[in-house]
């Protein structure tokens, strides 16, 4: 399965090299997966709500081609890898079907506090 | 009692304008408030340790002339009035002695769940 | 005239308070006087292309309760007072109905150096 | 030669997590670059003003410690490649000698235009 984001380049993202800043396509990907967990059936709220969180212990991306002001920007996501102590999502950004750029995200899973856990038997499902 | 907070414009905090973009100068005044209270003896996590908050409750910013990329910038930190239950900053942002900016934040007393609560006497005589 | 714009929280936009920052509703109201501007007609990616910008002078903001991570708003963006000189646009930021905050921000007119000009008559009309 | 820039965790740096959210790490690194250059005698903005811009084309992190509000964080930055057409940093930050995360990000030589170019010599020279 492969998400879809559709969102539109703020002028607060931009900076004075008159494009995106590198750092926004993190929070684009962080809005990527977030869609895809809630067209899962479960969205990254409930996740919490439901004492497990995934941060971020690996980031890489590839910057191809600038995204500018307005721009309508897609995200598409999917799954590389799940299982019970770690997730990847891969991420692919496009302009008009052009890919701008691509990243990977790996995630460990973990309680409230921060501490590594194991993924729940019925949340796994939701990733496979 | 004026606090004096120097910082260096990112680039990361630049627009396609050219200048630092505007939402910035609000990091920089909490910046400048976490200064004022450092050099007053508690810093604003050991406020929270203590289970106080101080949410912005309102926000108002004069920009007299735009700060730009790798400016050395002084944020100028004061009370301007401090309650049980309300306390006002004020800030003026200056580069090389020049007025760039000058702007004020409200905040609220509240606990740790973010409901409003009364300051404790010893916390209130800090900001007095 | 009166704009609607629909936005949801980012976690990148959440603090260790466990809410919105209040920095991120001066880029909510930048997204709603956008808004506004594409639905009379032009773009202000195309006012700038028209060599015209309107730097924030001014800001002023109520917060009254807290957005919160995956929180559904809307900001409602109209137009308080609009001069050759000077604009100012009012805004409110709301979730489900109930206010969260009201601002305002105020604008000069400028060129693309930045330096004071006089709006042309036909973008004047845009914002009347 | 390794540079040496210290900062702080700011509080509009974190998220509803209680850490600094990842997207920052990308900031800090471009302090890090950003002070290596000006120790090597020419700024960045001195780079812009010889027509010269740097930008990322590549970002790669791994996190393995959350820094937290507040925390006094050490980024160290060097050159682990330079050539007339792409530049490679890397990154290291820590806290009171842990480390917490290390990174790497790639660049090409842009003019103004953000078009491809070559590195004059005496440029290349301030990386080697």
């Amino acid at each position: 399965m492969e998400s879809t984001t559709t969102l539109r380049v703020r002028y607060a993202e931009t900076d004075q090299m008159g494009v995106a800043h590198h750092r926004n396509y993190l929070v684009w990907m962080e809005l990527g997966r977030t869609d895809w967990l809630r067209q899962r059936g479960r969205t990254y709220a409930q996740w919490e709500d439901a004492g497990i969180r995934l941060p971020v212990t690996g980031i890489q991306v590839n910057y191809r081609v600038p995204a500018r002001y307005d721009d309508l920007l897609t995200v598409r996501t999917w799954i590389k890898e799940a299982g019970r102590r770690k997730v990847i999502f891969g991420y692919r950004i496009e302009r008009e079907g052009q890919r701008l750029a691509e990243g990977e995200s790996v995630h460990m899973i973990a309680d409230l506090n921060g501490r590594a856990t194991v993924l729940p038997e019925e949340m796994l499902a939701q990733l496979a």
